[in-house]
């Protein structure tokens, strides 16, 4: 958990300093992306919320993922994710920066299991296009809680990087 | 945490039992009882997601809640917590159960500093016309992560007494 917590004040610090708002889409983290940035104490500031999408009804009700997108590509794929990122970017207008994430946490899952997909999505000012980008990994740790903190970890990190990038 | 992994895993049981479906609203919990009921195997049969909406706007863009009542009852009300949880079940076709939750976790909140309220939904079969039930606690806990988890056991307890009561 040190681990989380290090990564979420450090996003929160990015955040503050480029003046962005960020909003999440997870889907196998369960929450607890959100659950640790919101342990960041005055982070109401630049945090707007996250919706979990746990299900596949609900990633085409709240966030309009296409039906076709989960047939052809699966609920937990780079373009589910990226799909994700850019609509709950453009659902939440506050938002400048948005992360999502899917993956199978198993164990044991049938295929691909413990590959998570990330994706950041922002507003490129000052046309305000929507760039993303994709990154993916395979989990080190097994069990279900260790996965969802480590897949958690790995989205705050990634999206550290893509802020300390720009 | 234990108490919280206590309280999902008896969640997860009624909602199997009783074949609902949950949705979440939260607030001041910022996803952690969303993070909580995920940790369960395979509650993605009866977990549909949560509408984690931590800033005023994302409440009105997402769920809808009214500018009136977020100006009149205040962002974290009794009131402000009903239309979420109504809200979030409305727009969750799969749902069956919805529960919201909004608070002053503080520390130091400059009015009702630890309390948190709220509501569960449902439909109320056949009819399917909405019910809900309230509910309000003074956190017995000081800081911030420690609240957060307080007043989400605190959730996930009502939410399952409302579940043994129907």
């Amino acid at each position: 958990m040190q681990r989380l917590f290090e990564a979420a004040r450090g996003v929160a610090k990015a955040l503050q300093d480029q003046h962005e708002y960020l909003v999440f889409a997870e889907s196998c983290t369960g929450g607890l992306a959100a659950a640790s940035m919101t342990g960041v104490p005055k982070i109401s500031a630049h945090f707007c919320g996250s919706a979990v999408v746990y299900r596949e009804p609900t990633k085409n009700e709240w966030l309009s993922v296409p039906a076709e997108v989960l047939a052809r590509f699966s609920a937990e794929s780079a373009e589910t994710t990226e799909c994700l990122s850019r609509s709950v970017l453009q659902k939440t207008s506050e938002a400048t920066v948005a992360a999502a994430v899917t993956g199978h946490l198993g164990p044991d899952a049938p295929v691909n299991d413990g590959v998570v997909y990330f994706s950041v999505a922002r507003l490129n000012s000052p046309d305000a296009e929507v760039e993303s980008i994709a990154h993916e990994v395979q989990l080190q740790t097994t069990g279900r809680i260790e996965r969802q903190q480590e897949a958690t970890a790995e989205l705050l990190e990634f999206l550290l990087r893509t802020l300390a990038s720009s």
